[in-house]
């Protein structure tokens, strides 16, 4: 998942009594905004004989400035603060997802139907000829989210059971723009080869596998044994979702640019799963010159391995005509080592690797940083196309078709479209499915 | 989960072309009727020009005679067979449960608060108060139903692919009941090691744990250590889901006779997973002479362990108050063995060890088998009240305040309630609640 920060970070509501007679409110809006709160929805929650309760919602800069907005409104009389509210944690409250039966108007007959002892039937099925689960299972419509918790967001290696709330985040766009099931599995062990084993136990149940938040360079070890063993699609998206996503963004950068992505040096700065996940496609894709960098000499040689080159920061910006940095590292770029005519995509977020509007001062062609360049636009329609034809991969080959359909669909002058454009993942879907058949990896040819 | 075989097994509906001329659809179940089909609904499906398609329900005895029904309707000029459809297995197209989002009117704006950007501010609450998981993710409404697949229904070892419809099928008896997500997991490994390794790795997620369909002794070593090892509900629904109802069960059918069931010696026949997990909740409600009896020595001695006594079939037979058979056998106990004033529930389905009315002639005072002795009734409340107050363990204490209360909801001169009645099942869970705070194994007390 992209990394982002900081933003929505102050945004609570108040949940006030007011004195029912003319003046309160205008005390209590007065106190808030003479403290710098700024005021968006004031919701009537309660009429009551003597109060009405209200609920204010409130942006502050940090939870100091908070505090201050709640003693200044402490201080006034026929005002009560009743309640603080998150309407983040408010949202998450009783968890974002929930498992429903598909079965309706369930009664006695069908429960016997569904359940002992009808089900023995459908039991018998599978077993005569196992790939009727996907048919009669949510296998075919299902993809495990998987993580060990070693790297949320841009929180870091915090566990899975704080992790869990982003599984559940992507289990709700799997839901919402392509129908699928995602199930958050917390896999609670740093060890690779414990890791490797328990998603390989529990795999049977699921169409695809989705492995997230996992660190490098751990994760490109058990990605690879893991595709390797299963037969069915297994993909870290922080890697490949993310690094289609890169794909489509370029191919419409270089097309605004006049360049030809497949003959241009491309740089890729940061060469943790996402940078690895993009230099990976690109030289799928066919870009012939790609080159490196990294602090750690091991991602170097990782990159090396795979038939990049690797160089200094200085030297990758002199000699690459397009740019792509997820270090996490905000002004890593300095303005004096663009090249003129560069493309950059600054991708860290919330702070980028250089500010767009620097990067373009400083000569750039293009620049743009990564608040639009969203993994979610490319995981569900993959995971949708693969499953649509019981794919037992994700081939090189489905991860650019998906690339080339997200940026078409890009309106003019954007890198990216829209995330909740559902068409945009229909024909993402599509196009994979198509893709898959071409490479071979489809059980099912629709 | 309860053995029940050989209902539903041969209702098919077949999808026929009909010449949309007088006498044609007459000639057809004509047809049907003089092969022995017995036919149930017919629906028109479609009115064509010169054919209707209409889907016939017939039942059959077994796959042979159908193959002579279908070819009785090949033979008439005028009809096509065009489909034979399977009901119960239709039902189970595409699966019976899906993962919806909670999350209502999803834009932009909303997804920047479930996603990244805002979900980190959830992670971090729950980074810094690890319970508060329960608020913000499904794992205080979720239950994770994991097996082996060594045991499913009677159907036995069939692995853990053709025993996953089982699962769904017990994840929408906890949806529809209570309002629970279950969430299925197929542990592909025989290994007693490798198993609970997985369990224990990927419990985080989960508010509970339902092992299912795992099989004896295996099931009791698993089950033991588990509950050990984890600080969240872990129950093997079939010995002790099953002991729940059954307990209800004899609840009333000792009132009914007028026993008391703490001072009878009770027989218990079969020392698998159902019959020890009876044998263990008599001995928690405090029957004080329980007799087992099993072909398996290794089974003779678990129960002489957990201070029961062992005797041979006869003997037990001759020295039982009340006997309850779990032993899969047909026809194991003979009329003979039977004692006058006998209680004896014969659960084994769809043949029990005695036929009721075969017991009764031989003496018995009350007789039932298994039919309405459904598991069904006891874990949805079992579940929903241990979740309710994130409870720790679920205690002998919780398991009886369940059989209580399902006694008590059972019509009169009925053993056990209705499972589709949710009042049932709410009082269940109610009633779990209380006992896991009496029991002290509650995280909070409401």
């Amino acid at each position: 998942m992209q990394i982002e920060k900081g933003t929505d970070k102050f945004v609570k509501t108040l949940r006030v009594l007011i004195t029912d007679q003319p003046g309160y409110l205008g005390k209590l809006t007065t106190a808030i905004g003479n403290e710098g709160g700024n005021i968006g929805d004031i919701r009537l929650v309660k009429m009551g004989l003597q109060y009405n309760t209200r609920e204010i919602t409130v942006l502050v800069d940090d939870e100091e400035h908070l505090q201050r907005v709640i003693k200044a409104i402490e201080k006034l009389d026929g005002i009560y603060l009743e309640d603080v509210i998150d309407p983040v944690l408010e949202l998450h409250k009783g968890g974002k997802i929930e498992v429903k039966s598909r079965i309706k108007n369930c009664d006695l007959g069908v429960l016997r139907k569904i359940y002992t002892p009808g089900v023995a039937r459908v039991c018998k099925a599978i077993l005569e000829k196992p790939e009727d689960a996907y048919n009669y299972t949510w296998k075919g419509n299902s993809v495990a989210i998987i993580t060990n918790g070693t790297a949320i967001l841009g929180l870091g290696d915090i566990g899975v059971v704080a992790g869990h709330p982003v599984m559940e985040g992507k289990a709700v766009l799997m839901e919402m723009l392509v129908s699928l099931s995602g199930i958050p599995i917390l896999v609670d062990t740093r060890d690779t080869e414990e890791f490797i084993n328990v998603v390989r136990l529990i795999s049977k149940g699921f169409g695809a596998i989705n492995l997230e938040d996992i660190a490098s360079p751990q994760c490109f070890e058990i990605e690879d044994r893991l595709i390797e063993m299963l037969d069915i699609p297994v993909m870290h998206d922080d890697q490949h979702g993310t690094a289609v996503v890169v794909l489509a963004a370029l191919l419409n950068a270089t097309a605004l640019c006049g360049i030809e992505l497949r003959s241009a040096t491309v740089g890729v700065i940061g060469l943790g799963a996402a940078g690895m996940g993009i230099a990976k496609l690109l030289k799928a894709y066919g870009v012939k010159r790609i080159v490196g960098n990294d602090i750690k000499e091991t991602a170097m040689e990782m990159l090396a391995r795979m038939g990049g080159k690797t160089d200094s920061l200085e030297g990758l910006m002199r000699h690459s005509d397009v740019v792509v940095a997820t270090t996490g590292v905000p002004n890593l770029i300095k303005p004096e080592m663009v090249r003129k005519g560069q493309i950059i995509l600054a991708l860290s977020n919330p702070y980028p690797e250089i500010k767009p509007e620097e990067a373009l001062r400083a000569g750039a062609i293009f620049a743009s940083d990564g608040r639009s360049v969203n993994n979610a636009l490319g995981f569900p329609g993959i995971f949708r196309g693969a499953l649509n034809v019981r794919a037992r991969k994700i081939t090189d080959r489905m991860k650019i078709s998906a690339a080339k359909v997200i940026a078409r669909f890009a309106e003019k002058g954007e890198l990216v479209p829209n995330i909740m454009n559902l068409e945009v993942h229909r024909a993402v879907a599509e196009a994979v499915e198509r893709a898959a058949i071409e490479s071979g990896v489809a059980r099912v040819m629709e």
